[in-house]
């Protein structure tokens, strides 16, 4: 009944260790054969070493065609998913990417046409979907807790400013940043987003709005079921990762807060403070990055289609897009002004 | 140096009888004169009495024409607000006037140049900008807490749907319910609004569809000072008056969460529990009332201009008609196009 | 049905002018005819002229005697209690007295002897029962909610020190201070305290140890139905007036924390921040003076019997009598070793 | 500079797997040579080899013996972990062991005199120091945030009563479940436990009386520097395993409250609710497992005096001693009576 897999992770960067570890501490009766990253330098092999990785390749179609493996992770540079995940596909291995699968919708498209055609599993990843709050708000919803969802609203704010050259290359604040929000807005509500209205600005770094794109942002959204949905961002929040979500609705509302870094309170003369909640997504979504390969294997195991999938992921750039032409032209927009 | 006042209250209905009963209780030191209302019944003479009311007339004019009277509490209908304002202006007496002023921009300005022509004062009651928790946070802004502002969030919603007759003559959810936030978000960023994208539909009571109102809304805001504004109301809100204020800003952010209706919280083998929010804005905001009548007598004795002022309310009632466009052409709506 | 009262108030000091507002404002249908005071200063004529005091003395058996006065409260200095509540028992009078009714056990049994034997109504004015928070607790434990009470822990303590003349005169700190836990404690649990250990020190202030009394204390109770209890007092938590009380049962725990001041937080880039806890008892406890005596007239209304009543307020003496002695002797204290 | 180890653990229970996986997982400077178990079962083999062990023995003098292995981990029964420590700290070898060292005091006395003469560490396994909010809170009282405390409270309920035959041959529930908040009284407060008063009763289960230990527990503590304590047991919080440190001082006040199971509250028209806290100390203090480990090698490495070592645990259990003795006694007992 237990189905055992033989997996190669093609990407050991942040994401990819992350993954890799979880894989071996976490998920133990998962076989991990290769790791493959074009750059192999000492950091890598002497943490490939100390973590027990048994195969290093710069050569990303070892693991692609090594007949052994079943299952591929794919954790590399965004510009590079799409060919490893047709790659995969066509060598008939599970696949388990990175979001986003692409920045171009073309490519997006294509890519799920081979995986389809292919016929293999192909799970995105969302991590923030298997937070442990924001998994408890969406199985309370299923629950009929709050009976149909009517707004939704959700804070997604980094701590600080990344470096400008990852900004260039990054797609634009809509496809970057908010792309996770996109994705949890219509997890939560259960239905896709219809139109979107985003707005924004550089308010933080004028280097940012030199690169005509923004740090602050907000949006408005319609679903397809009628909820109204509310979004904003900034690259900048001093305080620290602040990521909630609220589902207000027909029997009652959900609000899942940021989890905190203690419970400690301290009372003076003056004031009552806590400490800052966690830094960054390191911190705070550490967890869900297990439970979602935990879930990953589950689905595998059960041949069931993973969620989230290729459509989704999809369908998140599709919003984003929208979101990028509703700021240029300062207008809501549908989704089907950019899906045609 | 305490100036003394003698005051009269046009409108003894459920928000003027809370002046009413503030001044008695709780400013002793101004003499209420009289009280009119044009509906004198048993229940309001048997309340007059036991408050300690001196005179009760049915005819407002009663007030506007005793020259003892300086000052003039105007609590009567909306559609009457602008006529009373006027005459008491042209009587030269100091003036609180519920929001809003009027309902039509022509009269709200031939009501302001009026009250600017005779040189009185008046204050347009927003009496949630004296709620402890909003003022804390305007205080902590205003002091430089959180740096500049960058997005807001208010959150407005009511607990339960009034009578369909009162929404048919309500003006629209965006003048008659989100009135305060317009106000509220220009209170706590210090800046105008330029541009509102709303939208909103019925979603829960289809009655209210039929009138072509909503009672479900979301809105974007863009202010002159570059910050960005989200919003949300809905007629019916469960679980209690909810009602909540964000400022987020480039040093810090401000959350005012709801006041809760005690502290208790019960802990059993199922769950953990806590007594629902206070139902509605009598409870609410009862304390707000009271401060911002003091707040109007400390402005009047010192000889200042009041704030919330006619020019505010004002603003707020522009903002409610560009909302209003926006949602019928579902298009972002400068306040300019409205205020030509 | 609706009986109405005719009262007066015996001391008009800090404690007593809020009985004689709350009468005023917040119970019309009793009728407030005479105030008594030892000491009348232009301060008491000026507030008793504008609150609206029909009658001013300096002599309580004004009060006592005057037979159209059918109930009394009151609010006098300690040491007279016992009297006026004899006199006015004796008078026939319904009688709210302030706690303690005095601090010599001799005296206050054969007071309640007195009121006993002349069939009159005794409430005294233990009001943090009627707190909303305190109030909400009982009520949930009434209701089942925990099961049956297994250990109550109530921690009290006042933000500043008193003067060390008003500490010299208290009767020490069991009796001045902690006489509100251990009502709270018998009043939550359902229960008499049988046995008492206390336990303290002068750790604030050495003028206090010099007088032979505690600053900071401790105790542990047992109750006759099994249920155990902790105490902490302080008299100085810089932070504000700390006021929780947590009840833990079979089935659940309740938890009654302090009320916030506001509910606004403030995120930096540093920490967390609150505003501080309301600063003292006047603040915190404000309504439940206005409560109780809504309470004292309802009961009297129904002829029932008040609660907390006489009876209750001797055990509370009983308790701090026991528990000075446990501090002196360094031991666990019956109740019955005070009341034989 | 880097001190590599190499280690033996003997017991592979519950904890001793816990210990284990965390020296593998999160110290991979450390070298897990072998794991000594009395009982070796398939359950323990097929761990053992999927967790990478290298060598397991039923003979715990395997490790002892071993020369190569420098450092030695005990989470056997109690009954052995004065032998244990014995013998490793004859072998030479850094000892970590678990809480208690011995229920009786002579043996703890004599073992503590063995590592004395030997030289070698031995650090006792508080894990709760090691937690994250108690950390905080002491860390915080040592950096003077809260001035001198003056009134420590432990609140520390299990959710659920152990098996009979557990209690049976715990020692009492003072010294099996008290031990740690002992522990943590004097940790927080930096000062030694002098005198207890402990009470308590079986309110839960009659069994438990039987036997003639408790259930509940409460106890008061004096400090030798004038602090005093309150700690409360119950056996079983239905409503989760509760975990709450405070501590109030002459500037201030420390909570460190439970941690939360998520950050979700849910609003319905009933009520406001939110998950119970996690259900037992592998939820709760998983993390400070691995944190009192990465501690001890940091010590060992940096030839520094480990904290809590023996002296603490001989301290925490001359309380237990003492409070025990205080139950049957029904006095406050001195530790200087347990420990002469």
């Amino acid at each position: 009944m237990t189905k055992n897999f033989t997996i190669g992770v093609i990407g050991a960067g942040r994401i990819g260790r992350i993954h890799i570890e979880n894989v071996l501490r976490k998920i133990p009766e998962v076989k991990l054969k290769a790791v493959a990253d074009i750059k192999i330098d000492n950091d890598l092999k002497s943490w490939a070493n100390k973590i027990g990785v048994p195969n290093l390749t710069n050569n990303p179609y070892d693991i692609i065609k090594d007949s052994e493996i079943d299952t591929v992770i794919i954790a590399s540079s965004t510009e590079t998913h799409s060919e490893f995940i047709q790659q995969a596909a066509k060598a008939r291995k599970s696949i388990f990417c990175e979001k986003p699968i692409d920045i171009d919708l073309i490519r997006i498209k294509e890519t799920l046409d081979v995986v389809n055609r292919e016929g293999v599993k192909l799970m995105i990843g969302f991590n923030r979907r298997f937070d442990r709050n924001f998994k408890r708000v969406k199985d309370l919803i299923m629950s009929g807790q709050i009976g149909n969802p009517q707004i939704i609203k959700i804070t997604s704010r980094d701590p600080t400013l990344p470096p400008i050259n990852y900004i260039k290359n990054s797609g634009g604040l809509f496809i970057d940043m908010t792309i996770h929000d996109w994705d949890m807005a219509s997890f939560q509500v259960g239905s896709d987003i219809e139109e979107v209205y985003g707005n924004g600005a550089a308010l933080i770094d004028p280097e940012i709005k030199k690169l005509g794109d923004i740090d602050t942002a907000v949006a408005l959204l319609k679903f397809k079921n009628g909820t109204f949905g509310l979004v904003d961002n900034s690259r900048q929040a001093v305080y620290g990762y602040d990521q909630r979500v609220e589902v207000f609705g027909s029997k009652g509302c959900l609000i899942a807060n940021n989890e905190p870094s203690n419970t400690v309170r301290l009372f003076t003369a003056n004031t009552i403070k806590e400490d800052n909640i966690p830094y960054f997504f390191l911190e705070r979504y550490i967890d869900s990055y297990a439970e979602e390969l935990v879930y990953f294997f589950q689905i595998l195991r059960n041949n069931e289609e993973p969620s989230p999938n290729g459509i989704d992921g999809l369908k998140s750039v599709l919003v984003a897009l929208a979101a990028q032409k509703s700021l240029i032209e300062n207008r809501p927009v549908k989704i089907s002004e950019i899906d045609h």
